[in-house]
C-alpha cells in the first residue's frame, strides 16, 4: 500500500492504471475510519482492481462553529485500518494542495443541498459537492463508494454525477451499527459514557417509525409525533429535525405513500454531539 | 466524419478512444462555425490523434432577453466545415439530454464570473462553466480548445479547471479578424450593412489603446478616454463597457503595470447587436 500526498502523484498514478485496463474503486472518507468506511472499502475491492481511500478533512464542508478544528484525525491508524481491508493506496492530500490560493470555484445541487442537513448546516452540501467533483477529477474512478448513513450526502451526490455527466457509478454500502443500534459515525468518539448510552434512542426512534409504518400506520405527522416521543424523555437529548420525506425532492410527504422510497432521517444532538441516523422505506436509495 | 446525438454513445466512443491511447481533441462551440471555429479544429487535428467538435446553442448561458431563439442553427453546414478541417466526430446533443427534468446542478467560478460580461450579462458564466464542465465529462479529452475572441471565458474556464483538479489541458486559440480587422463571431451575421461597416470602430480603437501604450502611456483612464473617442462619434454604437484589467482577477489597473498580461476588453452595441473585442497587453492570457 502506497501513501499519496500530492495531487499530481495520485492523478497520473489514477491514469496509468485505467489506461492498463484496470478498474478503480475510490472510497472518499475524512479519516477517523471505522466499520462503516472499511465495509466500503470491503466492497470496493471485491469489485475492483485498485482500492484508492482518500482521507482529508475537508474544511470547506464544516460551518463556522463545527467541528473542524476538533475532527479526529490519525491517518497512521487510518492507514493500517486500510491496509487490512486491501486497500492499494491512501490518497491524503493537503488542504493547500486542495484549496491553492485563488481558489474560487464551487459545485452546487440546488434545492436538495439546503433541506434537512443543509437547513441546519448552510453551506456544508455545497463543501461536500465541491470535493467529491475534485476527488473524482483527480482519481477519475469507475466506482465510488458512500455510506448510506449519510442518506442526503448519497442523494445529493448522485444528481451532481448524473447532472454534470461524471463517468463514475456510485455505490451506496449499508449503515453499519454498534451491537445496540447506534450507527458508526466518526463523531460518536466525541460521546460521554452518558451520552454514548442515550445515543441509541436515534436507533429506537427510527424503528419505532417503521413499526408503526409496517403496521399500516400511513400519517406521516403520528409517525413523527411518535418518534419524537422516544427521543425527548431523555435529558442529554435535543431534537434538530425529524423528517419524512421522498428521496427524489426530499420534500415532506403526508400521507406517507407506498408506490416510492420514503427517507425517514433526523438529526439529534446528545449533549453537544449531533449525531444523524435514517432508514428507508419501500425500497433504497 | 460521424455524428453523435446522445450523451451515453459520445462517453462510449470517448471512452474507447481514449482506452486505446488516442490523444482526445475537444473543440466546443455553438456552431454558426466560422474561422475562429474552425481553425481551433486546424489546430487539434495537429496535435491530437481523434477530434471532437461539439455543437450545441447552451440555453444556460443566455439571459432571458438575449439571442438564444435567434442564435444561428445550422448542423449540416457546420458539419461539412469541420469535416474539412478533419473533425472525426461532431457532438451534437440535444437540450433534454443535457439537461434533464430535476437537472439542479451547476459549477460556478466566484468573482471572475461577475465581472466585465458577467456584470452585463448575469448568470452568463454560471452557464457556460456548467456546460463546459458536462462536456469536458462527457468527452473527457485531453486537451480543449478556446478561442482568444472570448477572453473572460478562456479566464473562467482555466480557473475552474485548475480549481476542480480537471484532467485537460486548455488551449487558447487566436482571434481571428476579417480583412477590415472586425473579430469573427457568429453574432455578426445579425449586422446591417450600415452595422458591418460601423463595426470595425471596436478594433481601432483596441489598436488605438495599442499605440498609446506602445508610446509609453500608462494612464488607464486617459486610455480608456482616447478609447471611447474612437467609438463615440459613431451614431450606431453603443458603448456597454470599455475596461483595463490584469488577468487574474479581472480587477481594473491603473496606472497600467508592465510586469505582467494586461487585458483590455469591451463590449460595444452596433444597433442592437452586441460585440466584444480584446487585446492582450504583456504577454498572454
Amino acid at each position: 500500500m502506497e501513501i499519496i500526498n500530492r495531487v499530481p502523484r495520485m492523478m497520473s498514478v489514477a491514469r496509468e492504471l485505467r489506461a492498463s485496463g484496470q478498474r478503480i474503486g475510490l472510497v472518499p472518507t475524512m479519516g477517523a475510519l471505522h466499520e462503516g468506511h472499511l465495509s466500503l472499502m470491503s466492497q470496493a475491492r471485491e469489485m475492483c482492481d485498485k482500492v484508492i481511500a482518500s482521507v482529508f478533512v475537508n474544511p470547506a464542508q464544516f460551518g463556522p462553529d463545527e467541528d473542524f478544528e476538533r475532527y479526529p484525525r490519525d491517518l497512521a491508524r487510518d492507514a493500517e485500518l486500510a491496509f487490512t481491508r486491501g486497500v492499494d493506496f491512501i490518497f491524503a492530500p493537503t488542504a493547500e494542495d486542495l484549496y491553492p490560493a485563488g481558489f474560487s470555484t464551487y459545485v452546487g445541487v440546488e434545492g436538495l443541498s439546503t433541506k434537512l442537513e443543509g437547513a441546519s448546516r448552510p453551506g456544508h452540501f455545497l463543501g461536500v459537492t465541491t470535493i467529491v467533483a475534485k476527488l473524482l477529477n483527480i482519481v477519475h474512478p469507475h466506482f465510488a463508494y458512500f455510506g448510506r448513513k449519510d442518506a442526503q450526502q448519497v442523494i445529493v451526490i448522485k444528481r451532481m454525477a448524473r447532472d454534470l455527466n461524471m463517468d463514475v457509478e456510485i455505490v451506496v454500502g449499508p449503515t453499519v451499527r454498534e451491537e445496540d443500534g447506534l450507527a458508526l459515525s466518526s463523531r460518536n468518539a466525541y460521546l460521554s459514557t452518558d451520552g454514548r448510552k442515550a445515543a441509541i434512542i436515534l436507533r429506537r426512534s427510527l424503528e419505532r417509525a417503521r413499526t408503526l409504518y409496517n403496521a399500516g400506520e400511513r400519517d406521516a405527522a403520528k409517525i413523527a409525533s411518535a418518534m419524537r416521543s422516544v427521543i425527548e424523555p431523555e435529558p442529554l437529548a435535543r431534537i434538530d429535525y425529524i423528517a419524512i420525506t421522498d428521496t427524489e425532492h426530499l420534500d415532506p410527504v403526508d400521507p406517507i405513500p407506498t408506490d416510492r422510497p420514503i427517507l425517514i432521517s433526523m438529526a439529534v444532538f446528545i449533549d453537544t454531539t449531533r449525531l444523524i441516523d435514517n432508514i428507508v422505506l419501500n425500497g433504497a436509495i
